[in-house]
């Protein structure tokens, strides 16, 4: 037993051990309950790996990204086995980990019940407590081939060995070097109990998966393609502990309650009808008043800012995107072209920019009028998969609160400085609070214009971005091929992270464009462009502010700001009159006249998350008050009109929650 | 000689006449000359046809539509003499009088010059003054083809004859009965001068041409096929007399300088760039205030009126067009489809009113909500043929104020009421003034619902248009198989008629899409359905505001409302407080600070049309006042600022012109 030289590298910190010969990471870490792998010359390894002379081991927790997706990894092999047990007819797909879990696909003869999920639950519960190791063996093609002869889909993984693409997942099975299989043996008799074709690693045993539940089931394309048969995947969750678990239900159950989709029908606001076509919303009148009152602030709030206000068509002939170069670079999330006048391709815009790039040039232009500020609630459309489209977050068609700015290189650094400060107060003007910054730059392979320019332009970026001290994430070679960009990420109130605003300059435009003006000393000379849009979508932050504010919007937004309930009938006028007063004032107000029940109005407005009730009955009437009941059902009473009034009026203005 | 009796029918006045045979129209209104043509039996003819027993006889004046038009159809002969006298080789196309004027198609090697229009007008001149006689032949289709054996396209159309539809104008030569040619005569030798195949009828002579001039050229495709050789077509006009061609030019000059493509340009309103597309504009910043205060207000009224504001997109599956049945009689006027998904076809929108219903649709509807009126700027898209796109009255993709109405059939009178009021009310504020109305009821032969139904919509239509107190026109048979329809008709400063908004209901779309509401009694109704537009079209409402105010906006329409002149530099602060002081009140005022002198400085806010010019010297300085130039020359001195700015307010409040 000759002695082994390790180094343990945790962190900065480097350690250095000797061990004896079949010394594994296991022993190495043993104790560290938390730690589930080993990486080893930056791969990752079973615990159960014998460490070699000379390497360095690098410890892998559970809570690390690595650590989940081992842990998830593994206890998608526990599923694949309950599934099996249970249904011995079923033929295994392929069960990688996914974003805060995993899933498995099966061939079988009927979808899975809620029932169904529910045993393969239970049993997977009797794996877990088995504790059955997993343990990795090297096997030839010919061996892999004969012990899965019964598994027709792992067989065409055999095959695909080194060719198999991420996307389809299946090199998660066989990766590009030798062919592994992992056996979960029974940690008594060492009895083999089920195997699977897996590249690994996996976690030492099936005792080291503390939280774990399957969460739905699915149809999904072998191999995620429409000519290959059709499985069944199921999805499901898994966490170092029963209260991360526990966090991570109560947070999907509050995003689902926040989910736009849903709240956009409750509360009626919008809808996306079958006969129109996915990603393509109406917004109903209730919708119709927040989204004017988003685009009417903004407009407001860009007008004082300096911005002019242009209108462009949404479609164009294709001549428009050849010139901007759209059409060689980004026809793919383009619609297909509308053929008019015998010959002529007419295209919808998927962005503003080329039209507003003629509107720059529709005659010549003077460094006085420098930075024009050219802004447009723009609409465009672009093909995105049928699979991928969500709601109103990911729409094929929608608007755009865009503007493109020309300048003078000297005032590039000033307007963008000035840009991302303004960009800021308005989101925060919407109610976000929480952000921070991603620096995209060059990616060397793929750029236009001079490293110098993209120097001078990434430098001022980041000038500007570290002045607001934010947090600035790098995203180095991130950034498209014409320029350098800022974006701002948002968090909302359940911690989630939207990405808003970019500001993006653009090197390529302006030559494509070849838009030119005249400077002080009457040369002619190239603006640089930039690039902005705050919202992003309208429709977009139409759904991040309904689900930021899970629909109980301030009452600036709020469709309804204050709904007037009569205690009974005679208090229906009083209430009328108070309501036509606040109208006056610019107030949405309406008052519930029907015929229900003063509670059932309550409860009926509550569910519509009115900011404010108004509630009257003799006493208020006789003493010209009135009475508040808030969203949280407190209430307060005997308030006289007047100051009611300019209550209502000043919760508007400061476009505060209530 | 036996006697002939004919009737001599003048307005509602007959008189009967006795008149020896071989009496001829010339004979019976000889001394009458205004008189050009007579109608005998519903058939025009020449004054020269002799008049046979039992006939009666109506003069036709040269003032009348039908005189107006022999007038100009003579005229065409005239100078399609004068062209073949100056271009021997020049063959002859068609020439037909069209609305106030004529025109002649050649085929000649070469375009026409303006010098060429000079000489053939003044040959036209000579052989007007030569008094030549229009005299009627009938001949054979052999002489006809041995006569005009010369002329091809004369050949191709006597071919022709009884089979050439009025599109072409080909009928105008042919007919389809007897051919005749016209011979143009020496009066005093009687030696032919010219000849022409052609129905006619004529004026008597050349002499009775007071009034014409050639106006232009351009190339036209014989019998406007483009498959056809390239003619060369010259247009002209002619007139009862000179002072009356003289008004007409004088209009015409008038139009000219109002013409909203040309007025576009030079206030820098909106282009409508080649790479884009004819047919699709882009607004300008400039363009795009008039427009956003256009809208503003229209909405601001809108939501005092009761409408709800919706948003819909411009793109949708064929399957809504399928539903509301579009596609089967409105595809030529949609742009053709865009396949997505594989297989599905998605369509740009050529009206608003599918996706209205399926908001109205998108949950159920109670009696208490109707009437629900649905109001969108909405942009569609309609396929315009390229030779009739102009400008932005007729364009290719175009934004609505478009509203649906929802209303149970008892409501339906007061709605109607209330609508056109409100449409008439608004066009007032915009400062069109005179309108009469156009009533167009049921197309016996093509309709849907039942004869009750148009029955009722149409005297309801009738009682709503008569108590407005307008001229109402009949269009019997004028509507759309779907509804009878109420249109205002607006004239403009130069008295030119734009049909502006339509107030239309609708018996087939509530059908198709099954609308319902739940009524009072429990049961389910379809509702009665409006259309209404009231611009029609913001663009092409932008135009005929844009040529009614020939650019010279009222105040609370113009981009700049004031621009303040300094006398000296020493002057600029002062105008830069008060701008900014008027800013603060919503006002649109600029300050000239550039280095032109203030002579340059006025003249070019004069032709940018700017209402108000606040020039400021050492004086008005001295005393805190202001002195305003007017766009008549006009000034007042020494306002005091206060009053000033007060009066600015005003005149924008009250949104006149000043």
């Amino acid at each position: 037993m000759s002695d082994v030289r390790v180094i343990i590298q945790r962190d900065s910190e480097r350690e250095e051990r000797v061990v004896t010969t079949g010394t594994t990471a296991a022993d190495l870490f043993s104790g560290e309950r938390t730690i589930v792998a080993a990486r080893v010359a930056g791969e990752l390894k079973d615990l159960a790996y014998v460490v070699a002379d000379g390497e360095e081991i690098e410890p892998v927790e559970v809570s690390s990204k690595d650590g989940l997706d081992i842990l998830r990894h593994s206890t998608a092999h526990v599923m694949a086995q309950a599934v099996q047990e249970l249904f011995p007819e079923a033929k295994l797909g392929i069960g990688p980990p996914v974003k805060d879990g995993f899933y498995y696909d099966f061939d079988v003869e009927k979808p899975f019940t809620p029932d169904d999920l529910k045993a393969i639950e239970k049993k997977m519960q009797e794996i877990q407590k088995r504790g059955q190791r997993f343990s990795r063996r090297v096997v030839t093609d010919e061996e892999a081939r004969d012990e899965l002869a019964a598994e027709p889909y792992k067989l065409e993984l055999i095959g695909l060995k080194g060719s198999a693409s991420h996307d389809d997942g299946a090199d998660v099975e066989v990766g590009a070097g030798e062919l592994t299989i992992y056996d979960n043996l029974d940690p008594k008799t060492g009895e083999l109990c089920w195997k699977d074709l897996c590249r690994g690693p996996h976690l030492p045993t099936t005792r080291v998966i503390p939280a774990f539940k399957l969460m739905r089931n699915a149809a999904a394309y072998w191999r995620g393609s429409e000519k290959n048969p059709m499985l069944q995947r199921i999805y499901g969750t898994a966490w170092p502990s029963k209260d991360e678990l526990k966090a991570h239900l109560d947070f999907l159950a509050e995003a689902e309650k926040r989910d736009h989709r849903r709240l956009g029908s409750e509360l009626d606001l919008f809808s996306i009808p079958e006969q129109i076509g996915s990603g393509l919303a109406v917004f109903h009148p209730k919708g119709g008043i927040i989204r004017r009152v988003m685009e009417d602030y903004s407009r407001k709030r860009h007008e004082e800012e300096g911005y002019e206000f242009v209108y462009t068509p949404h479609a164009t002939k294709g001549k428009l995107f050849e010139t901007s170069g759209h059409l060689d670079w980004y026809a793919d999330g383009m619609y297909p072209p509308m053929q008019l006048d015998e010959g002529v391709d007419y295209y919808l815009k998927p962005m503003n920019c080329p039209m507003h790039n003629l509107i720059f040039d529709a005659r010549g232009r003077s460094y006085r009028e420098l930075p024009l500020r050219l802004f447009e609630f723009g609409t465009v459309y672009r093909y995105e998969k049928s699979g991928v489209v969500h709601g109103l977050t990911r729409a094929r068609g929608f608007t755009q609160d865009d503007a493109h700015i020309y300048c003078t290189r000297e005032q590039m650094g000033e307007e963008l400085d000035r840009t991302l400060t303004f960009v800021l107060d308005l989101l925060r003007d919407y109610g976000l609070n929480d952000f921070y910054l991603e620096l995209s730059t060059k990616d060397p392979e793929k750029f236009v214009g001079s490293d110098e320019a993209w120097e001078e332009a990434t430098e001022t970026l980041r000038k500007v971005a570290e002045k607001q001290g934010l947090e600035l994430v790098a995203d180095p070679g991130g950034a498209a091929f014409y320029g350098p960009k800022i974006s701002v990420q948002a968090k909302d109130a359940i911690g989630r992270t939207w990405q808003m605003s970019t500001i993006q300059l653009d090197f390529n435009l302006p030559e494509r464009f070849d838009l030119q003006y005249t400077s002080a000393d009457g040369s002619r000379q190239q603006p640089v462009m930039i690039h902005r849009a705050l919202f992003g979508s309208i429709e977009r932050f139409f759904a991040v502010l309904l689900e930021h504010y899970a629909g109980a919007f301030p009452a600036w937004l709020a469709p309804v700001q204050a709904v007037g309930i009569p205690i009974g009938d005679a208090h229906v006028e009083y209430l009328q009159e108070f309501a036509a007063d606040a109208k006056k004032k610019g107030l949405r107000v309406e008052v519930d006249a029907s015929s229900d029940r003063m509670q059932k109005k309550i409860r009926n407005h509550q569910k519509l998350k009115v900011p404010f009730m108004i509630i009257v009955g003799d006493e208020d009437m006789a003493a010209g008050t009135v009475s508040f009941r808030y969203r949280d059902g407190s209430q307060e009473n005997g308030i006289p009109r007047d100051q009611a009034l300019a209550k209502l009026v000043d919760v508007v203005e400061r476009r505060v929650q209530v």
